[in-house]
């Protein structure tokens, strides 16, 4: 492998609510320079967690979620950004919570993803949750989220459904499978 | 479900070389009214492809790859954008010659993926290559790509590495060994 290239110059190039444009002048090893555009974090030192909660060993809670990125609803695993000062654990039980009504006792860091590491800064940090117990807290969804109970033995058939499309969830589900197997 | 919601207004807030961040004034089924951000495709009408490249039955060509928006080397599947007026098929064994060294006379389309649904407009279309033939195509890469065969069924020893984070490369060589098991 090459010695990570150098970041020549950072600029920010673009500031909005939620995102930052930053552009970096590379050089590699090789001597070549190139320039890049990323998204960074718009939460800087924060991150966001993506939960997989398992009501049993083979039931895994979804929700049904308006995703104004894609504008429509998509089936996937609950998520959020982590508030100031908190940690992905605490941010997990509080996002479960708030999306899906209940809390957990077990929880799990699978993994860290990237996302499209090629032009966005984010990292997604995954935990699984278990030894569920119902709690709701209040949360800022301008609806209330459907929870959809679904096999973890039948991922084929949920991505036949055609309304769980996020990488993100579809690598977590396979390797909570895959993490289980281990228990 | 309930009924998709409303867009009421959209605005272009941002532009830069490769981004365009879009405001959304949604209105929900229920008539809460929200605001949201999201980062809109830079190239309209194009998209992007994730290529799973199989030698065989049971070894994966990866590439490690300088990717800036995470600054650090990243062991994965190859990708890239659609140019203007190529179809998926085309992108795919085109990225596949220029990143991997090798073409394909079979390519199939396993899936679409969303990045990040909630503020990312984009989706990856997901071609598994097989067949394959040795030629090599020059791209526009800053410095030669690094190959590198992996055992499909062996994926944990490559999360292990922890090289391999991007859960679009993670769900599709997944939900390849789930494809391949039923040929």
């Amino acid at each position: 492998m090459s010695n990570t290239p150098i970041i020549l110059k950072k600029t920010t190039i673009a500031t909005s609510r939620l995102f930052r444009i930053e552009s970096l002048d590379i050089e590699f090893s090789n001597g070549e320079q190139r320039n890049y555009e990323r998204l960074a974090r718009g939460n800087p030192g924060g991150g966001a967690v993506l939960v997989v909660p398992l009501l049993d060993d083979d039931t895994v809670l979804l929700i049904r979620e308006y995703s104004a990125g894609v504008h429509r609803y998509e089936l996937g695993l609950p998520k959020g950004k982590t508030d100031a000062g908190e940690s992905f654990f605490e941010a997990a039980n509080r996002e479960l919570k708030e999306e899906v009504g209940y809390g957990a006792n077990n929880l799990h860091h699978l993994a860290s993803f990237s996302i499209a590491p090629s032009y966005l800064e984010h990292m997604t940090e995954i935990i699984i949750a278990r030894d569920l117990y119902p709690e709701k807290l209040d949360g800022d969804e301008p609806e209330e989220l459907e929870v959809v109970p679904w096999q973890l033995s039948n991922i084929n058939g949920l991505l036949a459904t055609g309304e769980c499309t996020e990488a993100r969830s579809i690598a977590a589900l396979f390797m909570a499978v895959e993490h289980l197997k281990k228990l």
